[in-house]
Formats: C-alpha cells, sequence, structure tokens
C-alpha cells in the first residue's frame, strides 16, 4: 500500500510508525505489528496507532526512519505488512544453537546499529546468546563487528592504557585514581565510564559531581592529548553503537550476558585506540562472580579476546565480597577520592590499596620498572592529586576545581545507626547497600547513599556503623525500614 | 520526578510514554528506557522522546496506560527510573531454567494482559521456553492463567466442539466442511480462527470472502445458539488476550514455541466452551512436523492438556507433505470448498476426503454412531451446502449468500504453466507455495493465489501444472521468477 510520508521529529529508540486506524485496519495490522517500508532498500518498523498525528494513508515516522529513509513529506512510499527480515533468520539460527560466521554478525550488527530490528529481536538474540552460549570465535566477531559499526579514536602515545572493573562491588571507585597515578607514570589514558544502571553509582556519576563529563570526541582527543588521560562518560559517545543499544535491552533483564559482556567492554576499549588493559575481576559471595574458578574462567575469555586483537591484557581478581572504600554514592565517593588523593589520615585504606595495587599492574604491564614503589611515590607526593585536579580543569574548561569541591555536600537529612551490641559484622552485602543507596535516591540525588564507618571485622556497643542521607525524610524512613528488613550488615 | 499527566489517544500496542528532551535529561532516561509510574501500584512503561507532543515536566501516556492509570490530565503522579519489576524477576527465573508455580504464572500472565512488561521482556520469556522447555505442570497453569485473564463463552448444548489444526499445509481448508457437517449432524461448534500470518490464506481470511468474520462475543453467542455454529475471526474477541500479546511478539521469529502453542490452543478452545475437540498435526517433509514420531510427541501432550481440563479430545495424524486442495489464496479457496459442498465432479477430492475424516472423527468422539456413514449422507445430500449458507447468512445479517458468491473473482491477471516434459511430480513444498501467494498479493488480495491442476504424480507434457493469479503484471513476472529459481513443485 502506498502511503505519504510524515517525517516526525521523535525519537523512539527503535523504528516506530504512526498509521491512523483506517489505515492500519485496511492494511490488517495492530498496534506492535510490524511493517516493511520499501525504498532502496527494505526497512521493518513497528507500528503506534495515533489518529491525532497522522490522516488516512499517512505514515508518521520516527526520528530513526527519517534518517533512515531521507524522504520528503508528503512523498509516497510503499508499506507492506511484516515480513521476516534476514536479520531475523539469523537470530532464528543462534536460537537453534547454529554458529554465526563472521559476515553474519557483521549484518545482524550493522541491522542493530540501523534501527532495522526490534528491541524484541534483540530480546530473542541476546537470550540465544546467554543460554545457547557462542563460541570464542564468534565472540571476537562480535567485537570486531561492534567496532566496524562505531566511532574510533587514536592516539599518538607509545602506552594507550586502559582499566576496567566488571562491577558489582559497592563503593569500589578506583578508576579516578588509577587514571590520575598511571597518566603521572606517562600512560595515555582516554578512560571512558558508564552511569549506574542498578548500583548506587558509576564511575562517570561521581566525576560528575565536581565535572562535565559529556563531549564530542575530538574534544577528547584534545584533553588526552593534552593532559594525557581524561575521566568522561562513555554513553553518547557512539562507540560501538550497537552495544549500546543492545545493552537497553538487556538490562530490562538485570543480569549478564558473557558473549555479550565481553564483546561489549573488548570494542569500547578497542575503539578508543587502548593497546595495554587491565581487567579487574572481583570475586567471591555477594559480587557477580562467587568463586575465583568462575572468576579465571571469564578471566581467560578476556585475554583470548585480547590477544586476538594484539592488546597487551592482565586480570586481575580482587576481593568482591564486601564494599570497597567508606562512600557509597556520586558526593560520598568523591570525598572518599579526595581524601586518598590529599593522603589524608582518614581516607579509607581498603580503596587506597587496591587503586595502587591496579595502578601499579597496568604499569608494569607498559614495562614500567619498581612500578609498585612508583605507584606510591606519585600518590604521597601529590603529583596523583595535581593530575587529578588538571583532568577535572580541562574538562570543566576553567579552573574551577577548588570551587567545585568545596561546595560538594551531604544530603540534609541524615540518619547513623550505631551497633546495638559488641561482636562482629560477618558481611556487608553490595546488593543490599547499592539497594539501601537507590532507596536513598542515588544515583540521581548526588548528595544521597551511606558512610559505611566500619567493614567487616569487630565492633563495640555504641561504635557508628553507618550513617545514611537522603533529601527526603520519607526516603531515610523507607532506607531505615529496608535495613531493619533485609539486614544488608550482617552483626554477630 | 513528579510530572504532569497528559493522556493521549494513541495506541501504542506497548506501555508507553512520551517526555520531552529535557525532562528525559533531568531524570538521565533514554528513549526506550524504562520508567516507574507511582499510583496505587507501580507501572512500569517504555519512554519515547517526543517533543512536539509534551512540554518540560509533563508526561504523555499512550492509551493502554492512560487506561492502567485512569489519572485525569494535568494530575501529578510520581515517575522514577527503571526498576526490576517482579515478572522480570520471573521471567529471569524461566530464563535460568527455573519452573514456575501456579501463582507466578498467574501474576506474569496478568502482567501481560495489563501491559505492564515490554515486547522484549515477552521475547525473552518466550525464549526461556522455547530453550529451557516447561513441565506439562507448567503448560497446565499457564494455560488456566490465559483462560483466568480472558473472556469466556457458555453454551446450553450437549455437545459442544471444536477443531483444530496446528497448520503448515497450502490449502487445507477444512474448518468450513467439518463445521457445517458437524452442525448438521447436532453438534454445536462456536469456531474461531485465526488470519494468516505467512501463510497464504487463513480460516478467517477465506470465510471473509463472502461474510462478516467479526462480531462482538455477544452476537457471536446468538449466532451459535440459533445456528448450531459460527466460522468467525478469533482476533478481536478477547478470548486468552495474554496469548494475542505474546503471539504479536513471537511471530517476529517465525518458529513455534511448543508450550505456548499448546496453552494458545487449548486456551482458546476452552474460553468459547468446548467440551470436545479434534486436534489435526499434519506431519512429513515440507510440514511443521517432519515426522509422525514427533507429531506423537506433539499430539500426547495436547491429549494430557485435554485431560487436566475434562476435555474429550482426539489427535489425528495426517499427510503434511504437500498441499491439500488445488485452490490456494482466499478466493481460489472458498471456489475450492463451494465445489465441494455442492458435489460437484471437479472438486478436490483429497480436501473432500480430509474434511469428511475429520467431521467423522468429531461426531464418533461425541459419541455418534456410524459417523463415517452420517457425514458422508450430510455432504452428498446437500445438508451441509444448506448449513453452511445459513452460517454466512446468519453472519452477514441477510440472505446475500448467492449474491457473495456470485461476485466471488479470480484476479485480473493470469498465467498457466504446463509441464516441459512427461514425468513425474515428485514434491510440492507447502512452504514455496505460500511464498508464491505471499508474492501474488495474499491475504491482502483476496483474488490472488494459485491453482494447482495437479498433485504429486504423473504429468504428461503440456498439461496445465499451476495457474498463478494476481492484480499486479510486476507480482506475476515476480512470481514467475520465484518459481523458476525456487521450484516449490519438483518434475523428474
Amino acid at each position: 500500500m502506498k502511503l505519504k510520508i510524515k517525517n516526525l521529529n521523535w525519537l523512539a529508540g527503535r523504528p516506530v510508525v504512526f498509521l491512523n486506524e483506517e489505515t492500519a485496519k485496511e492494511m490488517n495490522v495492530f498496534a506492535n505489528d510490524r511493517v516493511a517500508i520499501s525504498n532502496d532498500k527494505k526497512i521493518y518498523a513497528v507500528v503506534d496507532i495515533f489518529p491525532q498525528i497522522v490522516k488516512r494513508n499517512e505514515i508518521g515516522l520516527s526520528k530513526e526512519l527519517t534518517k533512515a529513509l531521507q524522504m520528503r513529506n508528503n512523498s509516497l512510499v510503499e508499506v507492506t505488512t511484516s515480513e521476516i527480515s534476514n536479520a531475523t533468520a539469523l537470530i532464528g539460527k543462534k536460537m537453534r544453537g547454529g554458529e554465526l560466521t563472521k559476515e553474519e554478525l557483521n549484518y545482524l550488527i550493522s541491522e542493530i546499529v540501523h534501527n532495522n530490528i526490534t528491541e524484541a529481536e534483540i530480546a530473542y538474540f541476546t537470550s540465544a546468546e546467554k543460554l545457547q552460549g557462542m563460541t570464542m570465535g564468534e565472540v571476537v566477531n562480535l567485537t570486531k563487528a561492534m567496532i566496524k559499526t562505531g566511532a574510533r579514536l587514536n592516539f599518538e602515545g607509545k602506552y594507550i592504557a586502559d582499566k576496567h572493573c566488571i562491577g558489582g562491588v559497592a563503593g569500589n571507585r578506583t578508576t579516578p585514581l588509577v587514571i590520575s597515578i598511571c597518566a603521572v607514570a606517562g600512560l595515555t589514558l582516554p578512560k571512558t565510564s558508564s552511569k549506574a544502571i542498578t548500583s548506587a553509582a558509576g564511575t562517570a556519576d561521581v566525576v560528575e559531581t565536581i565535572s562535565n563529563i559529556e563531549f564530542p570526541l575530538k574534544k577528547i582527543k584534545k584533553i588526552v592529548e593534552e593532559n594525557g588521560a581524561c575521566l568522561v562518560w562513555g554513553g553518547s559517545l557512539g562507540l560501538a553503537p550497537a552495544d549500546d543499544k543492545i545493552i537497553r535491552v538487556e538490562r530490562l533483564m538485570n543480569f549478564d550476558i558473557e558473549p555479550q559482556l565481553l564483546a561489549s567492554i573488548m570494542s569500547k576499549k578497542i575503539s578508543v585506540g587502548s593497546k595495554y588493559l587491565i581487567i579487574d575481576i572481583p570475586y567471591g559471595e555477594g559480587s557477580k562472580i562467587d568463586s575465583l574458578i568462575k572468576a579465571k574462567r571469564l578471566g581467560r575469555k578476556f585475554t583470548h579476546i585480547a590477544h586476538k586483537f594484539k592488546l597487551k591484557i592482565k586480570v586481575v581478581y580482587t576481593d568482591g565480597s564486601e564494599p570497597i572504600g567508606n562512600g557509597v554514592g556520586p558526593n560520598l565517593e568523591m570525598l572518599d577520592l579526595l581524601l586518598i588523593l590529599r593522603n589524608s589520615p582518614e581516607a579509607p585504606k581498603d580503596l587506597r590499596k587496591k587503586a595502587l595495587f591496579l595502578s601499579s599492574e597496568l604499569m608494569k604491564l607498559c614495562g614500567i620498572k619498581n612500578s609498585k614503589e612508583k605507584a606510591e611515590e606519585i600518590l604521597n607526593s601529590g603529583k596523583a592529586y595535581q593530575k587529578f585536579k588538571e583532568i577535572i580543569n580541562a574538562q570543566n574548561g576553567i579552573n574551577n576545581f577548588d570551587e567545585k569541591v568545596s561546595s560538594l555536600k551531604f544530603a540534609k537529612f541524615k540518619k547513623t545507626i550505631v551497633s546495638s551490641r559488641t561482636g562482629k559484622i560477618t558481611q556487608i552485602s553490595n546488593k543490599g547497600i547499592n539497594s539501601l543507596c537507590r532507596i536513598l535516591g542515588t544515583p540521581e540525588t548526588k548528595t544521597a547513599g551511606v558512610y559505611l564507618h566500619k567493614h567487616t571485622g569487630k565492633i563495640t556497643k555504641g561504635e557508628k556503623m553507618i550513617t545514611l542521607y537522603s533529601e527526603s525524610k520519607s526516603k531515610l524512613k523507607e532506607a531505615k525500614q529496608f535495613l531493619k528488613e533485609f539486614k544488608p550488615i550482617k552483626l554477630k
């Protein structure tokens, strides 16, 4: 059926068209059905029924389709009812347990990038990845396909390096420290980070408390070239854009899909030009991966892929059984970082130690000798602090670091819980602490979160255990209730 | 964040909200992300960005959400960023291979009916059903949950009966024949049928060539009570509405998901009050199920579920290796049916035979003696034809059967292909014939399709093999090309 195009400036996040009820009836399609739009090639879209916006025989296009079709308002286009696209056949192959070839993965990823398949199909694809698995060959080709369809960065430096933690540990904000230390040591670190999905805060949320984090690629290149590093948000850069779309679908389910996780991390590191990479896999009860055996199994896969791309890699396996650092939540974590960078005696020792370890390992990977001592010297001397300031000032485009830092606040309402007896904290649940912070308002509310006065170990009656921070009295009350009911801190 | 409600009369087929770009940015959500809207209970929706329609701090609701929330324009509602709903946790359980309890399936199906989960999540659910499987207990509970959330019909008659074919065979339009014959024999047959998804025509498409097929439930009840049967479209009746939503997602992938197929068919039969049921499972190369062993495995599952619902069931296994009947396409199939009902010598024998077999089996199941002879007598005597007329006239609300029949036309353009040599037709592919018909314009174009002059067996040079019908010259050309390239008819 020929329909008249109406380009609408509306971002649906997937290819959607609006039809009028009569047109839909004539075509025998329903809301959420799929149609094929034939221009030079066939483009698939799902149908919404919205009579106020389109008249009979008109088709309203979402921004994604306007871009893909490049047709003028009122021009006619052939629209036919749902058919199976080639991409769907490939997803079907994976659903049946087949192995996808390089060409097939290239095609599929390109269709995802160009919004030619629906999110339900992406769900089928990732579900098949999870339940049928992928060979290492497929993961490598998936990684390649995701790099190929995205933007890239290139740097001149000798040691283009990066770090990545697979996450799951509350607090644990090592990135700004590792980046600052290693940049002083002469490494080039184009670091992109994510915002929190289910946790209390992501690195990008924390850096954002005092800094701009969103830049075009050109600007990022400039910041890194001038300062040796950056600490930016990776979300809107268009590095491996297929991955961004896939993540939005899989995050609905709150589980990791291993082949996708591997390809996602590796493609983004390679896209920014990294040649040296340290991967941190925390393991233990209460973290994403519960045993060292499983952690190592995953680590070997990272190593395998890295070698295929001629990347030098070091995988480290760290204790992920409880939160690291004292503050959890954007501002609270930033305050922890500043204490460490300033070598304050109040700085959380576990976070400092882990950051030094990761920095030293990454420096060692780049061939720097006595890396342990060097990392400590860089931090102790205040050079790392100086570098961190420099990066933040560069990102803000003005030397307002001190001003930004002095405006860091705690939330209006707080409540400190003390230990009801002398005994031992046997466990602090990462998931429990993250949920607690989300209830208190993180990551949207930068000032919210918790401060852990104690980690696992001895505690005496009346000693401070945890302080809750929130901008809302009712959220604070809810958090107290959660603490009582789900006991994220186990006391014996 | 509190947002101002704007109810929009727009049917998205899933719970969608419109946000303005600024609002989305403040909330840190992107197109296609999920938000939770808190009213009495939490309702989840996905985000579209549409600045023309909503201002800053406004939230535009799709029809589905307007209905679910029941809130006035300009009232304020709390909207928070994506969280994991309980339904998602249940889908996750199934993804990990867990068994869902009755209560869990009830909850999940109710969430689907109320549009509280996205189509991507439905994809994860059905994908897990396919790859992890379901126990028979789960399938029974799934069936129950789907019935519970839908509309139902009840009839007084002693023998409320139904037939169902799992499909996959081109032509094979037995339903109108079986319904007419069995209605004469005294059975009550509230028959609902579907439209074609990937085939050339569904029963509803064929009946629609001469009849109304869409009615409210009350009207269907009246038609059946007065005429003993109906031949209506089941799509808009709200019987097992969860299934309608699930089917729309799974149809994207073009494969059957067995637990869903079983629950889908059984829930719809039970919802219309059927007590006696015949299930036709065609098998053989080129049909949905390739061997008798697999067909019987599926048949046993139907029997198991039927017994749980105290339904009398008979499963028959029939030859599905090639098309049945000569015409394929809405009008062409209706013309075949009329030839059989009028006992014309040109009527396709295979279709007639199969319809008689199914009718006799269904009558026997209801305890009717000498059912084979009785079915033949009903058809031969013209009583079945009379009943068919009666049903169609009742559905049209006016005695216009003859008029409707005489207006049945063939498409404007046709092309007959004759055999290039004397030999044997060794195979006619169901899928190939269906694809050929779709190219020619079915099911949208009622007059399009093919006429098979021959089935498998001997053929002499110059004998007519197949005639193609289309309203479009270019489609006819495309079909000829398809015939040449993919050879759906194998000649040796």
